[in-house]
Protein backbone atom coordinates (compact mmCIF):
# COMPACT_ATOMS: atom_id res chain seq x y z
CA UNK A 1 0.00 0.00 0.00
CA UNK A 2 0.96 3.09 -1.31
CA UNK A 3 0.32 7.17 -1.41
CA UNK A 4 -2.90 7.89 -0.01
CA UNK A 5 -4.49 11.14 0.54
CA UNK A 6 -7.16 11.13 4.00
CA UNK A 7 -7.74 7.73 5.56
CA UNK A 8 -6.40 4.91 4.64
CA UNK A 9 -7.41 1.39 4.51
CA UNK A 10 -6.08 -1.44 6.93
CA UNK A 11 -3.36 -2.91 5.07
CA UNK A 12 -4.35 -6.89 3.61
CA UNK A 13 -1.71 -9.42 2.84
CA UNK A 14 -3.78 -10.16 -0.72
CA UNK A 15 -7.63 -9.18 -2.11
CA UNK A 16 -10.10 -11.61 -3.69
CA UNK A 17 -11.88 -9.89 -6.90
CA UNK A 18 -15.73 -11.26 -6.96
CA UNK A 19 -17.26 -10.52 -10.37
CA UNK A 20 -20.43 -11.11 -9.03
CA UNK A 21 -22.31 -10.21 -5.67
CA UNK A 22 -20.06 -10.81 -2.40
CA UNK A 23 -20.59 -13.99 -0.92
CA UNK A 24 -20.47 -14.76 2.35
CA UNK A 25 -17.37 -13.49 3.68
CA UNK A 26 -14.23 -15.29 4.14
CA UNK A 27 -12.92 -15.91 7.72
CA UNK A 28 -9.75 -13.03 7.93
CA UNK A 29 -11.37 -10.60 5.28
CA UNK A 30 -10.23 -6.86 7.05
CA UNK A 31 -12.67 -5.25 4.41
CA UNK A 32 -14.94 -5.02 1.11
CA UNK A 33 -15.57 -2.44 -1.68
CA UNK A 34 -18.16 -2.95 -4.37
CA UNK A 35 -18.89 -1.22 -7.39
CA UNK A 36 -20.35 -1.34 -10.66
CA UNK A 37 -18.90 -0.94 -14.43
CA UNK A 38 -21.26 1.39 -16.27
CA UNK A 39 -21.98 3.51 -19.39
CA UNK A 40 -18.80 5.72 -20.01
CA UNK A 41 -19.61 9.19 -17.76
CA UNK A 42 -17.05 11.80 -19.96
CA UNK A 43 -15.22 10.33 -23.22
CA UNK A 44 -16.36 11.02 -26.39
CA UNK A 45 -17.26 9.13 -29.80
CA UNK A 46 -13.28 10.21 -30.62
CA UNK A 47 -11.49 9.30 -27.50
CA UNK A 48 -13.97 5.88 -26.96
CA UNK A 49 -12.86 4.80 -30.53
CA UNK A 50 -9.32 5.37 -29.64
CA UNK A 51 -9.55 3.26 -26.15
CA UNK A 52 -10.96 0.48 -28.06
CA UNK A 53 -8.61 0.26 -30.32
CA UNK A 54 -5.89 0.43 -27.89
CA UNK A 55 -7.24 -0.80 -24.48
CA UNK A 56 -6.46 -4.88 -23.76
CA UNK A 57 -8.52 -7.01 -21.96
CA UNK A 58 -7.73 -8.15 -18.09
CA UNK A 59 -6.32 -11.42 -17.19
CA UNK A 60 -3.12 -11.63 -20.01
CA UNK A 61 -0.73 -14.31 -18.62
CA UNK A 62 2.07 -11.40 -18.68
CA UNK A 63 0.12 -8.89 -16.70
CA UNK A 64 1.39 -10.23 -13.39
CA UNK A 65 1.26 -6.84 -11.69
CA UNK A 66 -1.70 -5.22 -10.64
CA UNK A 67 -3.35 -2.08 -8.75
CA UNK A 68 -6.33 -1.70 -6.96
CA UNK A 69 -6.77 2.02 -6.50
CA UNK A 70 -10.09 3.27 -5.00
CA UNK A 71 -10.73 7.58 -4.87
CA UNK A 72 -12.81 9.33 -3.32
CA UNK A 73 -13.77 12.86 -4.85
CA UNK A 74 -15.25 16.28 -2.76
CA UNK A 75 -18.12 17.13 -2.67
CA UNK A 76 -17.66 20.19 -4.52
CA UNK A 77 -16.71 17.87 -7.63
CA UNK A 78 -20.30 16.08 -7.55
CA UNK A 79 -21.70 19.60 -7.40
CA UNK A 80 -20.51 20.46 -10.56
CA UNK A 81 -22.96 20.78 -13.41
CA UNK A 82 -21.55 18.04 -16.49
CA UNK A 83 -19.98 20.51 -18.51
CA UNK A 84 -17.95 21.95 -15.67
CA UNK A 85 -16.79 18.29 -14.47
CA UNK A 86 -15.78 17.45 -17.91
CA UNK A 87 -13.91 20.65 -18.58
CA UNK A 88 -12.05 19.69 -15.82
CA UNK A 89 -11.56 16.13 -16.55
CA UNK A 90 -10.49 15.97 -19.90
CA UNK A 91 -9.78 19.71 -21.44
CA UNK A 92 -7.72 20.78 -18.45
CA UNK A 93 -6.14 17.49 -17.01
CA UNK A 94 -5.97 15.49 -20.15
CA UNK A 95 -7.14 12.20 -18.49
CA UNK A 96 -8.68 10.42 -21.00
CA UNK A 97 -5.35 11.56 -23.32
CA UNK A 98 -2.91 10.83 -20.58
CA UNK A 99 -4.04 7.77 -19.79
CA UNK A 100 -4.58 6.78 -23.66
CA UNK A 101 -0.44 6.86 -23.81
CA UNK A 102 -0.18 4.10 -21.71
CA UNK A 103 -2.17 1.97 -23.94
CA UNK A 104 -1.61 -1.16 -24.75
CA UNK A 105 0.78 -1.64 -21.54
CA UNK A 106 -1.86 -1.24 -18.66
CA UNK A 107 -5.28 -2.81 -18.55
CA UNK A 108 -7.81 -1.08 -16.67
CA UNK A 109 -11.16 -1.73 -15.30
CA UNK A 110 -13.36 0.69 -13.71
CA UNK A 111 -16.05 0.98 -10.99
CA UNK A 112 -18.41 3.41 -9.72
CA UNK A 113 -18.90 3.00 -5.91
CA UNK A 114 -20.47 6.42 -5.14
CA UNK A 115 -23.86 5.92 -5.79
CA UNK A 116 -24.08 2.51 -3.68
CA UNK A 117 -23.21 4.54 -0.61
CA UNK A 118 -19.61 3.21 -0.13
CA UNK A 119 -16.65 4.89 1.85
CA UNK A 120 -15.34 5.71 -2.22
CA UNK A 121 -16.85 6.63 -5.33
CA UNK A 122 -14.34 4.87 -7.57
CA UNK A 123 -12.77 1.51 -7.51
CA UNK A 124 -10.12 1.42 -10.47
CA UNK A 125 -8.47 -2.02 -11.29
CA UNK A 126 -5.29 -1.84 -13.14
CA UNK A 127 -3.00 -4.82 -14.38
CA UNK A 128 -0.12 -4.44 -16.49
CA UNK A 129 3.69 -6.84 -16.57
CA UNK A 130 6.54 -6.43 -13.68
CA UNK A 131 8.24 -4.29 -17.23
CA UNK A 132 5.32 -1.71 -17.54
CA UNK A 133 5.52 -1.12 -13.56
CA UNK A 134 7.54 1.82 -14.10
CA UNK A 135 5.77 3.43 -16.54
CA UNK A 136 2.56 2.97 -14.30
CA UNK A 137 4.58 5.00 -11.73
CA UNK A 138 4.67 7.25 -13.93
CA UNK A 139 1.16 7.50 -15.34
CA UNK A 140 -0.11 7.57 -11.73
CA UNK A 141 2.01 10.82 -11.26
CA UNK A 142 1.24 12.47 -13.98
CA UNK A 143 -2.77 12.40 -13.57
CA UNK A 144 -2.34 13.20 -9.47
CA UNK A 145 -0.37 16.51 -10.74
CA UNK A 146 -3.49 17.74 -12.74
CA UNK A 147 -6.34 19.94 -11.88
CA UNK A 148 -8.97 17.24 -11.40
CA UNK A 149 -6.79 15.70 -8.38
CA UNK A 150 -7.87 18.67 -6.56
CA UNK A 151 -11.10 17.67 -6.29
CA UNK A 152 -9.87 14.05 -4.83
CA UNK A 153 -10.36 13.88 -0.77
CA UNK A 154 -9.36 10.48 -0.18
CA UNK A 155 -7.21 7.86 -2.15
CA UNK A 156 -5.69 4.72 -1.20
CA UNK A 157 -3.12 2.84 -3.95
CA UNK A 158 -2.79 -0.77 -3.62
CA UNK A 159 0.03 -2.76 -5.36
CA UNK A 160 -0.67 -6.64 -6.17
CA UNK A 161 1.39 -9.34 -7.52
CA UNK A 162 -0.23 -12.44 -8.83
CA UNK A 163 0.26 -15.63 -6.63
CA UNK A 164 3.01 -18.51 -8.42
CA UNK A 165 4.35 -15.35 -10.43
CA UNK A 166 7.75 -15.29 -9.17
CA UNK A 167 8.22 -11.96 -9.15
CA UNK B 1 -51.66 3.24 -15.74
CA UNK B 2 -52.08 4.71 -19.03
CA UNK B 3 -50.10 4.75 -21.65
CA UNK B 4 -46.71 2.80 -21.56
CA UNK B 5 -44.09 0.88 -24.24
CA UNK B 6 -43.29 -2.96 -23.68
CA UNK B 7 -44.10 -5.01 -21.04
CA UNK B 8 -46.29 -3.13 -18.26
CA UNK B 9 -46.20 -3.55 -14.68
CA UNK B 10 -48.83 -5.17 -12.92
CA UNK B 11 -51.68 -2.32 -11.96
CA UNK B 12 -50.97 -1.19 -8.50
CA UNK B 13 -54.17 0.40 -6.57
CA UNK B 14 -52.01 2.10 -4.17
CA UNK B 15 -47.98 2.76 -4.11
CA UNK B 16 -45.72 3.32 -0.99
CA UNK B 17 -42.36 5.46 -1.49
CA UNK B 18 -39.90 4.74 0.93
CA UNK B 19 -36.84 7.61 0.86
CA UNK B 20 -34.64 4.41 2.86
CA UNK B 21 -33.68 0.63 2.05
CA UNK B 22 -36.84 -1.06 1.28
CA UNK B 23 -38.27 -2.69 4.44
CA UNK B 24 -39.55 -6.16 4.68
CA UNK B 25 -42.38 -5.76 2.25
CA UNK B 26 -45.91 -5.17 3.18
CA UNK B 27 -48.66 -8.04 3.05
CA UNK B 28 -50.08 -7.56 -0.70
CA UNK B 29 -46.70 -5.84 -2.17
CA UNK B 30 -47.14 -6.95 -6.07
CA UNK B 31 -43.59 -5.08 -7.20
CA UNK B 32 -40.93 -3.24 -5.68
CA UNK B 33 -38.33 -0.40 -7.85
CA UNK B 34 -35.55 0.72 -6.64
CA UNK B 35 -33.41 3.68 -6.86
CA UNK B 36 -30.69 6.38 -6.05
CA UNK B 37 -30.46 10.03 -7.14
CA UNK B 38 -26.99 11.19 -8.13
CA UNK B 39 -25.29 13.94 -9.60
CA UNK B 40 -26.33 15.52 -13.13
CA UNK B 41 -25.19 13.45 -16.37
CA UNK B 42 -26.09 16.03 -18.63
CA UNK B 43 -26.92 19.63 -17.75
CA UNK B 44 -24.90 22.37 -18.27
CA UNK B 45 -23.69 25.24 -15.24
CA UNK B 46 -26.01 27.22 -17.62
CA UNK B 47 -28.98 24.67 -16.89
CA UNK B 48 -28.38 23.29 -13.62
CA UNK B 49 -28.56 27.41 -12.17
CA UNK B 50 -31.90 27.95 -14.54
CA UNK B 51 -33.49 24.73 -13.01
CA UNK B 52 -32.25 25.60 -9.15
CA UNK B 53 -34.09 28.74 -9.71
CA UNK B 54 -37.46 27.66 -11.14
CA UNK B 55 -37.91 24.25 -9.18
CA UNK B 56 -40.28 23.53 -6.78
CA UNK B 57 -39.78 21.18 -3.97
CA UNK B 58 -41.63 18.07 -3.26
CA UNK B 59 -44.59 17.91 -1.04
CA UNK B 60 -46.05 20.76 -1.71
CA UNK B 61 -49.73 20.62 -0.22
CA UNK B 62 -51.32 21.45 -3.25
CA UNK B 63 -49.89 19.04 -5.36
CA UNK B 64 -52.32 16.01 -4.70
CA UNK B 65 -51.45 14.71 -8.31
CA UNK B 66 -48.05 12.48 -8.72
CA UNK B 67 -46.89 10.21 -11.76
CA UNK B 68 -43.97 8.13 -11.00
CA UNK B 69 -42.66 7.43 -14.95
CA UNK B 70 -40.62 4.11 -14.81
CA UNK B 71 -38.15 3.86 -18.16
CA UNK B 72 -35.68 1.86 -19.77
CA UNK B 73 -33.73 2.70 -22.56
CA UNK B 74 -32.08 0.58 -25.41
CA UNK B 75 -28.87 -1.14 -25.37
CA UNK B 76 -27.97 1.36 -28.49
CA UNK B 77 -28.27 4.15 -26.70
CA UNK B 78 -25.79 3.12 -23.44
CA UNK B 79 -22.94 2.11 -25.90
CA UNK B 80 -23.34 5.88 -27.23
CA UNK B 81 -20.50 7.89 -25.97
CA UNK B 82 -21.38 10.68 -23.23
CA UNK B 83 -21.05 13.57 -26.52
CA UNK B 84 -23.57 11.60 -28.32
CA UNK B 85 -25.88 11.18 -25.70
CA UNK B 86 -25.92 14.84 -24.77
CA UNK B 87 -26.56 16.19 -28.27
CA UNK B 88 -29.61 13.84 -28.46
CA UNK B 89 -31.04 14.60 -25.01
CA UNK B 90 -30.73 18.21 -25.09
CA UNK B 91 -29.46 19.62 -28.40
CA UNK B 92 -31.96 17.49 -30.65
CA UNK B 93 -34.40 16.72 -28.13
CA UNK B 94 -34.47 19.41 -25.93
CA UNK B 95 -35.51 17.68 -22.85
CA UNK B 96 -33.97 20.03 -20.12
CA UNK B 97 -35.93 23.38 -22.17
CA UNK B 98 -38.46 21.43 -22.44
CA UNK B 99 -39.44 20.37 -19.09
CA UNK B 100 -38.45 24.05 -17.85
CA UNK B 101 -41.60 25.28 -19.59
CA UNK B 102 -43.33 23.49 -16.88
CA UNK B 103 -41.40 24.46 -13.93
CA UNK B 104 -42.66 25.78 -11.33
CA UNK B 105 -46.06 23.52 -11.85
CA UNK B 106 -44.23 20.31 -12.05
CA UNK B 107 -41.77 19.12 -9.15
CA UNK B 108 -39.56 16.70 -10.49
CA UNK B 109 -37.26 13.65 -8.75
CA UNK B 110 -34.82 11.54 -11.30
CA UNK B 111 -33.60 8.23 -9.12
CA UNK B 112 -31.50 6.54 -11.08
CA UNK B 113 -32.03 2.31 -11.34
CA UNK B 114 -29.85 0.93 -14.14
CA UNK B 115 -26.36 0.35 -12.45
CA UNK B 116 -28.04 -1.57 -9.64
CA UNK B 117 -29.64 -4.50 -11.93
CA UNK B 118 -32.96 -3.23 -11.71
CA UNK B 119 -35.35 -3.85 -14.70
CA UNK B 120 -35.45 0.39 -15.87
CA UNK B 121 -32.86 2.82 -16.53
CA UNK B 122 -35.26 5.31 -14.30
CA UNK B 123 -37.71 6.08 -12.10
CA UNK B 124 -39.31 8.97 -12.40
CA UNK B 125 -41.51 10.46 -9.70
CA UNK B 126 -43.72 14.17 -10.51
CA UNK B 127 -46.50 16.06 -8.61
CA UNK B 128 -48.25 18.80 -9.55
CA UNK B 129 -51.60 20.24 -8.59
CA UNK B 130 -55.08 19.04 -10.17
CA UNK B 131 -54.95 22.21 -11.91
CA UNK B 132 -52.07 21.62 -13.96
CA UNK B 133 -52.60 17.74 -14.62
CA UNK B 134 -53.48 19.23 -18.17
CA UNK B 135 -50.09 20.72 -18.32
CA UNK B 136 -47.75 17.56 -17.45
CA UNK B 137 -49.72 15.49 -19.88
CA UNK B 138 -48.75 17.98 -22.68
CA UNK B 139 -44.91 17.68 -20.60
CA UNK B 140 -44.98 13.21 -21.24
CA UNK B 141 -46.38 14.05 -24.76
CA UNK B 142 -43.90 16.11 -25.68
CA UNK B 143 -40.75 14.26 -24.76
CA UNK B 144 -42.61 11.13 -26.16
CA UNK B 145 -41.99 12.90 -29.64
CA UNK B 146 -38.77 13.48 -29.10
CA UNK B 147 -35.62 11.55 -30.71
CA UNK B 148 -34.39 10.47 -27.14
CA UNK B 149 -37.59 8.64 -26.75
CA UNK B 150 -36.45 6.60 -29.86
CA UNK B 151 -34.52 4.87 -27.51
CA UNK B 152 -36.77 4.18 -24.65
CA UNK B 153 -37.79 0.61 -24.98
CA UNK B 154 -40.02 0.14 -21.90
CA UNK B 155 -41.86 2.96 -20.26
CA UNK B 156 -44.92 2.40 -17.88
CA UNK B 157 -46.63 5.43 -16.50
CA UNK B 158 -48.36 5.64 -13.49
CA UNK B 159 -50.85 8.39 -11.84
CA UNK B 160 -52.05 9.00 -8.41
CA UNK B 161 -53.87 10.98 -6.67
CA UNK B 162 -52.91 11.89 -2.47
CA UNK B 163 -55.31 9.80 -0.22
CA UNK B 164 -57.52 11.91 1.26
CA UNK B 165 -56.89 14.57 -1.35
CA UNK B 166 -60.70 14.69 -2.33
CA UNK B 167 -60.44 14.72 -6.04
Amino acid sequence: MRAARGIPLAEPQRLNVVNADVPALAPGTIWVLRGFTSNVRYATKDEVTRLKAAQPALGRPEASCAALIPIKKTAAWWELAQDERRRIFEETSRHTAVGLEYLPAVARRLHHSRDLGEPFDFLTWFEFAQEHAPAFDELVARLRATEEWDYVEREVDIRLVREGSGS
